[in-house]
């Protein structure tokens, strides 16, 4: 068995052969807007060596293998931090600082167990490893008090355990990315209907332990609503959890695991519900006058039980500068708010269902826009964050953030973290907000922001960043909507849960992981 | 402001006024399988005196109030266990050994905690009680170790908080009966729409703290579904969450106080989800020739998204006997298995949802049987406790229990649950089942059973139902879809989450609550 995948560039996202120049009409923007800077990334990013004792290699290749405790530098430096845009600006200048000591590739819940009681023995730290496509630093592990940290890849854990053609569940390992995983389950006629912009690369342990929601989050739910059931290996032991679809036999410990970002415990398998694989997808475009008229629109289908598959919403803004359409970016747009609307399943549901939602939206006042942009952000749905290496390459800083809350609160938390970001990052920068995931209580708010590069760029992002996160809180947002807690969140994460909620999770962490092994930094205030 | 609310009989379920006799058809049935077998109930049950120091009531009175902590033994007797079988057996052989010191009525949030505080300063086990209605003894609280047990009555805290018509959630205290929300909400248009056997009694805080689910789940969704925020009061101080609709801000913390039955903080307002009240409420019957044919047609259902408001399916047992109309019960039945379908909503909407479920039904050989059997079970659907009471008076013991599990596995746990139930009760015994809560996965099993009163009915209970639950873990299955774990459940919830499982409620437990002061012996293992 070979490790056949794309690995990510250690500078850039995804397929190093999909990246391309700027588009002209965007480089045009930028120039207009900005002034390009060309800004080249460092090509071989220097390594500190590994301070993996030769002893505790061998440790570790007894429980793996000889071949599965890697410490060269090339494979360290693909396992160094996640894709954020200040993961990618210290890479870029050369800086992997938190490279692992080791990456550790355990092929089973047994070795991964094995792997957790060596780390606790000799006190290594460990990082679960699944696509690397964290935004929030979820990678980057403390190194003090350790005598290492460990890369616990999960590259041999891609297994389709089973599938239950009655129940519509599906048994899987952690480390399947998102496109491997769904094409085991195409060949049972299933999906897992989980498509996040990092879909390609992130994997379903990944999307477990964030708390993933993807772009058709609408029609298939929310990643921790797909899952029915888990193991998870923790130093404490082994967990089983999901013995029915609901019980009410105490709370729900799947809940405790969702959302642990691998601090309480490695997630070895995961139970999904799935859905059988949609004949038919459509997507088309609406236009909005306004940004709450849309949004007005979005609720309306929420609390009406018509909510299609995919339902997006970007502000005048974002829809000005063509952002669900890279390829335009710069070219001319039409006036007011462009919505994407996507339909899958059987051919009758989804016609019942379009017309459902036409009928809504004509009331409502919305504009029929066609099929032709809806296939267009169909068709570069993943493409966003090969542009944003483009635009790092011009000196333009460019990164995303997101939040949610309830409806009545949306247009103050909407225009509160724009207003922060906006100030933040002066001028000349663009702030871009977008509606992609709802429900009948609320929606989230996905902001893009462009901003001309200073000599800090980190330093830059972290002031705005910290910006928009006082503001989330202060207009009664969550920090996060679906890109976890990480490192960078933690100090608005505190405030958000309070002190009985950090104490709470530090009691849970103490009892699973009294030594702290596991993704020391994370999560845990 | 008084205690404007009915109380339930001490040995008995709900309003003494509606208690009735045996219908005739119903004693028939009981003479001729059982033989009847009068046994009246004890008429006041006498109990030990109080416990509690006059220090401690006037502690506790200069908390909440001189007024609101009674000793009285009228008092005390209406907050004495639940309403399990076993619970009303004791009761009525006089019985009442765990009756509490002291009903204690808080008036809000901060009245609460300083209970809370309190009782830890002084080690009184506190009882969280709203309706009283639990069935597997989450109201027996252990008494050993403690200077006094007190019934924390949250009957003074029955507010309609705030209500937020554009994001349809709606704030609400706890102790408010299922009635009395619904009244305060229907004046503003709403309704939770969560209507359990119990919901003329129990309480909002009873259903978000074991996880209730009510017979609209399948339009509505379970209680812990609809819970959209919560604030509660624990020993180690206050907690608020909900922040947004969904995030991915750590582990969902709510989930953590959804099912903790009042071992972990005592809930002291909720956020839910409404609906808008239904405008048309369609209630009929289907029925089909073998119950494995009608739980197809439920999961064919569940897995098309074309879930009615109500599904219900029982077995040949329960469709002979016309359990779903206590009036008729031993009169004449059609044969098969008898299902009610429930839609409710706009007109429109309902319309269209009979006219697909009545083409998928007729596709898979279901028999249409009208809207005459499906009103009745409207009509009756709170009242089978009642009819509980008579059969024990007249000597046959009656009891319900449920499960849930994977539609793969549903026939097995069904079969297993079945024989272990028939095993133990012996002849002459009735087991009954149906399935009244779907899921695109699986589904819940709901067993009534009735048997002739041995000596020792609670005794004979206990080995039906501990033969009952073995049988359901032997299958795989959960211990509790919907009555929570109590004390009853506890050997075996404790086998279901494993001992990593109990590790972690018992490290949440010793954080929030390190006195162990909240409904001691209850869930925790």
């Amino acid at each position: 068995m070979t490790v056949n995948q794309t690995e990510m560039h250690p500078t850039r996202w995804g397929d190093p052969a999909r990246a391309r120049a700027l588009p002209d009409e965007a480089r045009g923007l930028v120039e207009m807007v900005f002034g390009v800077d060309d800004r080249p990334a460092v090509e071989h990013p220097a390594l500190a060596p590994s301070a993996l004792t030769p002893e505790l290699v061998a440790g570790l290749e007894e429980i793996v293998g000889v071949g599965h405790v890697l410490t060269d530098d090339e494979t360290r430096r693909l396992r160094t931090r996640g894709k954020s845009t200040p993961d990618l600006l210290r890479a870029r200048v050369g800086d992997l600082a938190d490279a692992p000591d080791a990456v550790v590739r355990p092929a089973d819940h047994d070795e991964v167990a094995a792997v957790l009681a060596f780390a606790v023995e000799h006190r290594l730290a460990v990082v679960p490893f699944g696509g690397g496509t964290s935004v929030t630093g979820g990678l980057v592990a403390r190194r003090e008090g350790f005598a290492g940290v460990l890369s616990l890849d999960l590259v041999w854990m891609k297994r389709l355990l089973s599938v239950d053609h009655v129940s519509m569940t599906a048994t899987l390992e952690p480390g399947l990315r998102g496109p491997e995983a769904e094409a085991l389950l195409a060949a049972e006629g299933m999906t897992i209907g989980h498509f996040p912009q990092s879909f390609e690369y992130a994997s379903l342990g990944g999307f477990a332990a964030t708390r993933s929601s993807g772009q058709s989050s609408a029609g298939f739910g929310r990643f921790d609503a797909l899952v029915v059931g888990m193991t998870v290996a923790t130093p404490r032991g082994r967990i089983d959890l999901g013995t029915a679809p609901a019980n009410a036999a105490g709370p729900d410990l799947r809940q405790l695991f969702l959302g642990s970002e691998g601090t309480l415990g490695v997630i070895t398998s995961l139970t999904v519900r799935v859905r059988p694989v949609p004949a038919v997808q459509v997507y088309e475009c609406w236009r909005w006058s306004s940004f709450a008229d849309g949004a007005t629109a979005m609720r309306t289908l929420a609390q009406s039980g018509l909510l299609p598959t995919v339902l997006r919403l970007s502000d005048e803004s974002e829809s000005a500068i063509n952002l669900a359409d890279p390829a335009a970016i710069g070219g001319e747009a039409a006036t007011g708010c462009l919505m994407v609307t996507g339909f899958e399943g059987e051919p009758a549901a989804v016609e019942a269902k379009r017309a459902a939602v036409t009928t809504v939206f004509e009331g409502l006042g919305g504009t029929y826009a066609g099929t032709a942009a809806g296939e267009k952000w169909a068709h570069g749905r993943y493409d966003a964050p090969y542009l944003r290496d483009s635009l790092l390459d011009a000196g333009v800083l460019v990164e995303t953030l997101e939040t949610a809350t309830f409806w009545s609160n949306l247009d103050r938390v909407y225009t509160g973290v724009k207003a922060a970001l906006e100030a933040a990052l002066g001028q000349p920068s663009l702030v871009l907000c977008h509606i992609s995931h709802v429900y009948e209580t609320g929606a989230s708010l996905y902001y893009t922001i462009a901003a001309k590069e200073t000599d800090d760029p980190v330093g830059q992002w972290r002031a705005a960043k910290a910006a928009a996160s006082d503001a989330m809180l202060a207009a009664g947002a969550t920090i996060t909507h679906h890109h976890a807690v990480g490192t960078d969140h933690l100090p608005w994460f505190e405030r958000e849960i309070g002190p009985v909620g950090v104490s709470i999770l530090r009691a849970v962490k103490a009892d699973l992981d009294p030594t702290g092994v596991l993704n020391p930094g994370v999560l845990i205030p």
